[in-house]
């Protein structure tokens, strides 16, 4: 029976949730995973230079963080060269899409996204009332064009596109990102998530652009700088913008441990230079399986890589299956055309030897 | 000029915050607190297997965190004999106010609290559009009676009662508690904030009532425990209200360090109980400092203590600023009669010694 004290939205809800974690899926099958290449974290770790600041802080524990986070908002001004007001930082880019989502969406509001990308902000946008609207991929790459023209007809107040694009891999270059940004109307706001952007070629980049009230970025210190565990990401945006998160934010989400992390791990560019490196020859690594097995890599400017597996989403599902049942925890997307797809993280040398020997088991045990 | 983007609640939305962190405060004025006892911290720190488990675990930050809490969420079950579909774990009480708020509140609906206590929680009800009704304290105590009054004449959706109280260190009895608690009708629900409740007397308890669905009540390890850096905290309900969390909450909010050193501290009750007898032995300091300046403490069952200084809320803010002048943080409750205190936590030996020496030199220079 429903809870009538509840909002109109929230009985409107489904209870399903955005992800089940490896850790879930372990439990139920009452099995560890021997390798975890599937959430698309940094399997290399943060730099030592993390682990030694969160050791060297966690004895003010007992202290509330600094709800202002002026000292990562610091470091982030000086790295990008802008002023803290346009930065925001928040518990990971999950917590800022739902604030921004808040911010903007009452019920029946319109929002443009694309078919089968990020469900946490699909989520968010269910979770306040919002009207989604999806366009599909071209040739596996989100279609700025698309969504923009979509958003004019519709007259929608949020825009949401990744660069490089979860879950493909796949990129579209910096500067036509700007000349489409043009199209925009002033009343629609386009979200640039670029969680994987430290990963991404030069040519992916899109210039700074803080002041202009059409677009927010949102970075993250989960994928390249590789403490997901910490829970921090940013948006970059414009001053007014910026402002309004101060009026609903949890001020005080942002742990202790977090901040210094981060700061941390802003700090060594060195660190991050090799990993994406390192990163970088470990995909490499996975399209060759991929060619091994007669099957196409989908060219990925992230640290993960998504398999076409020949056939449909059912085949798919069934080698990522196999995959789980061989210890190895990859995800896919949910929507055709891309649920033809398995994703795989790069993972260290040994994970992706792992990966290598059991992938043709796998895909030999389903012919 | 307005962001027409907004909705129309955020439109309204003042860009007032609810707390002023003292690392601002020592900004603005460059220079730092010699003693940190404004923010009801527990200065003792957490038990040293807390900053063991985090150390031991720092090097799996590369990790998601598991977004169920679910050996956390295993220990608190244990810890109070129930299920874990009982329990629900936030980015600290915050949090978890403001996503029960989301829950429940839309445009208009009404919430009860009282006049002075928990702003973070107003902050939340004002976000959602609710309406606030606040009733006075009555002898320092929050006066529950009066609340559920007022909740029956105004139909209200939500009640907030924290036990034992913030600001004042006030509480009630327990059975009172469960007895008033018939009288509230069904369609309203109690809020129990019980941040304190480790420092408390026996008396002050309240049974687990986890399957009353007019109640939620709200724990933290942010005080007793000694982890407000960590940001974690936990509601208590029943299975019902605790499902609807999972359709709106931020799932991947709470840091795997943080969740690590929620277990390691909840493991070790003979370090709470230690220094929760630390604590009581620093209140009872705090109060003879107060007589020994002709002052009176108000008796609390919390990690803090209000000194009554005398005269009205203006002069209290007086004595609050000869105190930060003198690199002393505390805080002060904001509304009358209340305002009349300034607000003391239980420092370490050395800070409460160090405010011994102060405060008569900051009282008698307002003279």
């Amino acid at each position: 029976m429903k809870d009538n004290r509840l909002t109109e939205i929230v009985k409107s809800l489904p209870a399903s949730i955005p992800f089940v974690a490896p850790e879930e899926h372990e439990r139920s099958v009452r099995q560890k995973f021997a390798v975890r290449i599937g959430a698309n974290e940094n399997c290399y770790g943060p730099s030592p230079k993390v682990l030694e600041a969160i050791k060297n802080v966690s004895g003010d524990v007992w202290k509330y963080p600094d709800p202002t986070a002026f000292h990562l908002k610091n470091e982030l001004a000086k790295f990008y060269n802008i002023s803290d007001q346009n930065i925001i930082v928040g518990e990971g880019i999950d917590a800022l899409l739902g604030y921004l989502v808040r911010l903007f969406i009452q019920a029946g509001d319109k929002v443009i996204t694309s078919n089968g990308s990020y469900p946490t902000f699909n989520y968010h946008v269910e979770g306040f009332g919002g009207q989604i609207f999806k366009c599909d991929y071209r040739d596996d790459k989100e279609d700025l064009q698309l969504l923009i023209d979509k958003a004019i007809k519709t007259n929608a107040k949020l825009l949401y596109f990744s660069n490089p694009n979860n879950p493909m891999g796949t990129w579209m270059r910096g500067d036509k990102i700007v000349s489409l940004l043009e199209k925009l109307p002033d009343d629609c706001l386009l979200i640039l998530d670029e969680a994987y952007a430290e990963f991404a070629p030069n040519e992916a980049k899109v210039p700074i652009l803080v002041d202009d009230p059409r677009l927010i970025r949102f970075r993250t210190f989960s994928k390249a700088y590789g403490i997901a565990g910490a829970r921090i990401g940013y948006g970059l945006g414009s001053r007014e913008l910026i402002g309004e998160f101060d009026k609903i934010r949890n001020h005080f989400g942002n742990s202790l441990l977090s901040q210094v992390a981060a700061i941390a791990a802003i700090k060594d560019q060195k660190y991050l230079s090799d990993v994406v490196k390192k990163i970088s020859l470990g995909r490499e690594k996975i399209y060759q399986i991929a060619k091994l097995n007669g099957l196409t890599a989908i060219p990925s400017a992230t640290n993960f890589v998504a398999i076409d597996c020949g056939k449909d989403g059912n085949f798919a599902t069934h080698v990522m299956n196999g995959l789980l049942e061989a210890k190895i925890f990859v995800r896919k997307p949910a929507v055709a055309p891309l649920d033809r797809t398995i994703r795989v993280t790069v993972g260290r040398d040994d994970d992706i030897e792992l990966f290598k020997n059991v992938f043709p088991q796998v895909l030999k045990a389903l012919q």
